[in-house]
């Protein structure tokens, strides 16, 4: 009787084990459940035909290096068109080689955060485009002056800012800077495979991808990383619940609450295979130990090789389509 | 033979459930699991003693009704000190007896939020207190400059704002307002049995507050109710999963973003129990239809009575201690 108690009680435990490792193999994902966390991005957040002038206007400045003290640094040096959105630099060098103490996030998507800034600091990207062009360590430029009147002197702005802002009869001037470029950032969207199937294409993610996404909600990685850019919707301290060692005391540089502390912008998933280094001082070279860190201090787990490889399989769904 | 596996695979079974039933009596939550999701209120965000001139004049100015063009709205008046910080209204009465359309939201830990009203058009709480002075349905003070010289006209106050910033030449001015309101809106923090829970008094919840926290996570209203003030710091679509009636655009009337159409800050869940009516326009009688409504329409889920009472009473050890 024992025996055949154990034999019995062996075979269900098989049984059991095999509908697990079935579960594995096609992981179950409810619609519902999908909607709760995700939300596919939205065609376009600005009206191109409308806004062809001024965007065309915020490219032009973007790429342009005379933004910088010696013409050397343009958007693009830190935040590459043809590179995601990104240096590849841990920090990124300014005009004269110096490196500031945060990682440049990627332009990709960034007007659907919150704020902008790993620290929040400026409430959109037409804001947060004026910041380093007068950041001493980045573009070096003097004042507004002094870039408003570098760009006067340039034949081709005088036009791009009239057409730009034609209901304006003095169209130079700083802050337009910012607004034109943030228009053009606006056009810096990323769809996906993983938005194919956030609008219902259930084929757009293979196996490996699906499971990667179930640990990815099992884990709790989807507790920060959730809405339209995966991230960038919430602020969250590093080391949630294993202290996590860093200098940089975040958002509390901004609010001076003690409880933001070592606190950041969570920055959002997007394209996040070829954005690396990660973090908010680009100290982790590669995206397995990301998700490995990213276990051990924000959900006290340790994850193993396969939770590993299934998120990052799902964290390439994320990357944009040409 | 097959009558022994059924009677063995029943009695499997019969274990297995029984198991089951004891972890819904004595729920298990893991310490990394509610570091992950929580954060216990810090004691204090701003020094009180340092502070003491500016916070007292901020006392005052919030509970006084000269701050409405007819002498009768205070800050109080919609944000009660002895009511949790609300009227209990669904929405607030102005100078003129006219109403606006959104639920007033408690002024209790609300510095910790990260911006101010439901749709996060103010960046804290000193520059929150500036607009309903101003606004023509709630203090309806005509302009900036009216509201000072309606204070500086008593005698009180003018030694009040000379304490208060004793730096300044000139402190009257309508920026000061907010600042002293501001700062003693930091004041208001309300610790709850659920902070000792989070600073390890284990014994602090009952089983049924446990499970009801249980059930909290696991449903997933701990993807946008979380962190400081349980809540408060994401901004969230109401109708996540099923759409959801509501005329109201929320965010999308300050960043005019399509994205963010029914968009509103997620409200903080501390002092719950006590702050009905619920939701961004108060059209929720009681927690019990709010905690319904929430599954529905941002979960997916139907709620049971179980489920209602267990987080009612999980929301219950949110409520500020005497």
């Amino acid at each position: 009787m024992r025996f055949i108690t154990i034999f019995l009680t062996s075979a269900l435990v098989l049984i059991l084990s095999t509908l697990t490792y079935a579960e594995n193999e096609t992981p179950e994902i409810n619609a519902n459940e999908i909607k709760q966390y995700f939300e596919p991005l939205p065609e376009s957040i600005i009206d191109d035909e409308k806004n062809a002038a001024l965007i065309k206007l915020g490219k032009k400045l973007y790429m342009d290096p005379r933004l910088s003290v010696n013409d050397k640094i343009a958007c693009n040096s830190c935040h590459a068109l043809d590179n995601y959105g990104v240096d590849g630099e841990p920090t990124s060098p300014g005009h004269d080689k110096r490196r500031g103490d945060r990682n440049s996030p990627t332009t990709m998507n960034a007007a659907l955060h919150i704020t902008q800034f790993w620290d929040g600091r400026a409430s959109d990207v037409e804001e947060q485009a004026l910041g380093p062009i007068l950041n001493p360590i980045e573009m070096g430029m003097p004042d507004k002056g002094s870039v408003v009147a570098k760009l006067k002197a340039i034949d081709e702005y005088q036009q791009l800012f009239a057409e730009a802002f034609p209901d304006q009869k003095y169209p130079f001037n700083y802050n337009n800077i910012g607004v034109a470029i943030g228009a053009f950032e606006r056009t810096l969207l990323t769809p996906s495979r993983f938005d194919d199937f956030l609008r219902g294409d259930e084929d757009a993610l293979t196996q490996e991808e699906l499971a990667g996404l179930r640990k990815f909600i099992d884990a709790g990685c989807v507790t920060c990383h959730n809405g339209v850019v995966i991230g960038g919707n919430s602020y969250k301290k590093i080391g949630l619940v294993e202290p996590y060692e860093t200098d940089d005391m975040g958002r509390y540089e901004v609010t001076e609450l003690k409880n933001d502390q070592k606190v950041f912008k969570v920055p959002s998933l997007r394209n996040i295979t070829h954005t690396a280094p990660y973090f908010h001082d680009g100290s982790v070279e590669t995206l397995d130990e990301a998700i490995r860190l990213m276990a051990k201090y924000q959900l006290g787990k340790d994850a193993d090789d396969d939770f590993v490889d299934d998120v990052k399989a799902f964290l390439g769904t994320l990357t944009g389509k040409e």
